[in-house]
């Protein structure tokens, strides 16, 4: 393990921490509030030990799949704990655990809140939760490839694995520190777009920009308490149709921008995901026909919740709690199966989901026709052996994660949908469930140990389950700090 | 696709149905009773079909794995179909739909029950419905396979894996007729035994002959109302005890009776079982102090519950739906791990859930330890490579058969949790569910469509997935039924 490797990048993840923490000081000083100030005193904090840190580059810089996925699952957990602080000091969420929660939520682009009232946080710590979606979203690390001079790119890409959701992470382009950029600067440009259109639409400036970072990082943070309700059918309609868009592969997009038209349109994976929007909008619409809504305003609620869902933003317009049961069951079930892979949408994956579909068919095929030879395709490839035994097993590891977690909400007595779906939807990165955990509910009513559940779950979802387990190892533990205390006892002795 | 051979096959399973609708029609001579009747005429039916089938014996009686699948899959439908005629003749059961859900919940050993008042049916029914319990528990071909001279266990191994559950099947010894008539007779002798501890306890014949057949089918019909809610505390320990053996590995007990003790004893599968069953009911027993019961009354009621859910029995002593929070769920897992291999008991099987456990582990270790080769064992063996795919595959089909079956039940407005759990009760062949299918309701509030996905699911569950699932690929149909169409077709152009 090249712990020297691991905490010279973890200092460079400190000090993009702190840089990031500015920006919410400077919406404070706009807005001539004093909440600000704690987002400036934990910058200087995480930017001292960052840079102590970083004050001396390792000469070998050459690190491996475990090293990858060391450094993402302590970049995030060290991100959290930092980001959680300065709502801790500037009081507008004094609890710890709360704050904590509230963070990773954010960072992890759930959207599940323990706040009861949004409306009374400041806006410094408001731009924050709405931020930490979009960081979230595209990836801290991702980042730091981008703008971090680095060389070997076969190091990087175990960081980029390690980071990015989905079964297959592709280059986009032969340099990872160019894909990385590349990535980011789609995600601005869209983001940007949807910015304005928002305040063409009438938004303020102030909730355009939040509401943008939400939907772009599919986070589902909203500065309102009821979320997207009582906005215009204009905006929510702009928000739907974003929402849908960052939860497509964005290679789609870079396809799009070099002009390689045919091939963009041809992601087996994206055409899935579009045909699941539409059958679950119909479906959920025809279900909503009895409430007597118009038209527009039934195909408004209902794309607007399924793109919400499926892309695990958690934006909501309607309190689809009290929806029909055909209704809520097809979102929990959205709720599983998530955005594209290479997008900043979490839950299991589309492609993931069709490979298993495409397993599942192969096996029956097999006990019909014994002797045919059948390889499962995916855009247009053969999935390879490798990428279908990483899915089968992502998939055991993701139910039994799942149960445990379920299992451990129980002890406290609420209701079963209450503690499933507060499950689903923080494991998803989602954000409201039903029940108690529903569109108009939240998450403080549940006990420190079960937010710590969550919190773990939610970090787990948005990392893909493997570098978060991992630091639940002990073998882990034991390579990385045993055998250099062994060598020290061996040169002592002598 | 041998025809002639499914058919001469499936010729002597309607034989076989004839033969056991006599035991019926004497119980009704016992209590003179007019509903016997019914048994009579189709036991005629059957055998009157069954004997044309069987006329000729064809000469290829070489059957594959494919061949051994559709006999399984129509001997199930067909056992079902001539089995529920009796209940509608009699006007036991007048409604068909429901007269069929009851007769594949009685064959599957699931035990979910459309009756709201069981204690009104005539004694050949009641005896009827437990009987069935007992011959689905260790199948109508196992049965025949021990009591039918055929040739070449090659073929005969291809029926015994398709109806056996679990993910490996043992020959006890190497002659499939000799395995089978092993497994009758233990099974006899404990259901004997059994028999005779409940009438020791009070019980009448009658009812200890249907709480026995229940019981040692793993099935969970019950002849009372409130299931065993009213006996003394000794028929329920008894009870209780007895669903656990039958739902342990068999080859166990033949290990015993040729006195490899050791060996009997050291089931890696069988002690996982034991583990759980006495976790799960140190916990529960735990959850339920604040009840106020006393220690062997809690403990009791504890491990009734416990052991007749891990089984997937499905007899009740209490309201388990009255239940702190952490016992439903708990109760809710042991639906779906279900028993061990080899046994009556369904669900998803103590070894796949252990396999599926070591999978995970293993995978995490590949993280840590990339070079380290580690093979998955299972009972001390290397469990292979195309164990280890089926097991997967298994899984993955299971959770996607789940999760469409909960979607299409959804349409009707029961709550998630009585959708969810009328599921998991039937495709595990459980038998009562949570909410309005819990212990004290059942299953006469849905729709007959709902209905008929759940008897999909109780079949698809006991058979494990695949027989069930080719019958509805139309793949299958076209190799059984075009070939021949077409072969005559050039025969007369000719």
């Amino acid at each position: 393990m090249n712990r020297k490797a691991i905490l010279y990048i973890l200092g460079w993840v400190l000090n993009i921490d702190g840089a990031f923490m500015i920006l919410p000081f400077l919406v404070s000083l706009l807005y001539q509030e004093e909440q600000g100030w704690s987002f400036l005193i934990v910058a200087a904090i995480c930017i001292a030990a960052g840079t102590l840190l970083v004050l001396k580059k390792p000469k070998n810089m050459v690190i491996y799949e475990k090293e990858g996925f060391v450094i993402v699952a302590f970049s995030w957990i060290l991100f959290s704990l930092f980001g959680c602080l300065p709502f801790v000091i500037n009081g507008d969420i004094p609890d710890f655990t709360n704050a904590l929660f509230e963070t990773v939520s954010g960072f992890t682009t759930t959207g599940a809140s323990i706040l009861t009232n949004i409306e009374v946080l400041s806006h410094a710590s408001l731009f924050w939760r709405s931020f930490s979606n979009w960081i979230g979203g595209m990836g801290v690390l991702v980042f730091l490839l981008a703008v971090m001079p680095m060389k070997g790119g076969g190091s990087q890409i175990h960081i980029m694995r390690a980071e990015s959701p989905g079964p297959i992470v592709d280059r986009l382009v032969p340099k990872i520190k160019n894909t990385a950029s590349i990535l980011y600067i789609m995600y601005i440009v869209l983001t940007v777009i949807e910015f304005i259109m928002l305040v063409a639409g009438g938004m303020s400036a102030f909730e355009a920009i939040c509401a943008s970072f939400s939907t772009a990082g599919t986070g589902g943070f909203a500065i309102k308490n009821d979320s997207f309700m009582s906005y215009s059918p204009y905006i929510q309609w702009v928000v739907a149709v974003f929402m849908m868009l960052f939860g497509i592969n964005f290679g789609a997009y870079f396809l799009l921008t070099i002009r390689r038209f045919k091939e963009a349109f041809r992601y087996e994976e994206a055409r899935g995901y579009i045909f699941i929007i539409l059958a679950a909008t119909a479906i959920i619409a025809w279900r909503l026909i009895p409430q007597g809504m118009g038209i527009e305003e039934t195909l408004r609620h209902s794309f607007f919740q399924v793109s919400s869902i499926i892309t695990t933003t958690g934006f909501v317009t309607a309190n689809f709690d009290l929806w029909p049961q055909a209704a809520k069951v097809i979102l929990v079930l959205l709720m599983f199966i998530g955005a594209c892979a290479g997008s900043t949408g979490g839950g299991i994956k589309v492609s993931r989901v069709m490979i298993l579909a495409k397993t599942v068919k192969k096996e029956i095929m097999i006990y019909i026709h014994p002797n045919s030879v059948k390889k499962i395709k995916m855009e247009g490839k053969q999935v390879s052996h490798e990428t279908l035994r990483a899915t089968n097993v992502f998939f055991i590891t993701y139910i039994l994660i799942f149960v445990a977690s379920v299992f451990l909400l129980s002890f406290e007595d609420h209701s079963l949908e209450t503690s499933f779906t507060a499950v689903v939807a923080t494991f998803n990165n989602i954000g409201p469930g039903l029940a108690e955990v529903g569109p108009v509910g939240n998450f403080s009513g549940f006990t420190n140990f079960s937010k710590y559940v969550m919190i773990f779950d939610m970090l787990a979802g948005r990392l893909e389950l493997y570098p978060i387990l991992m630091i639940f190892h002990m073998g882990m533990w034991k390579s990385a700090i045993v055998p250099p205390i062994k060598r020290r006892m061996v040169l002592r002795r002598k």
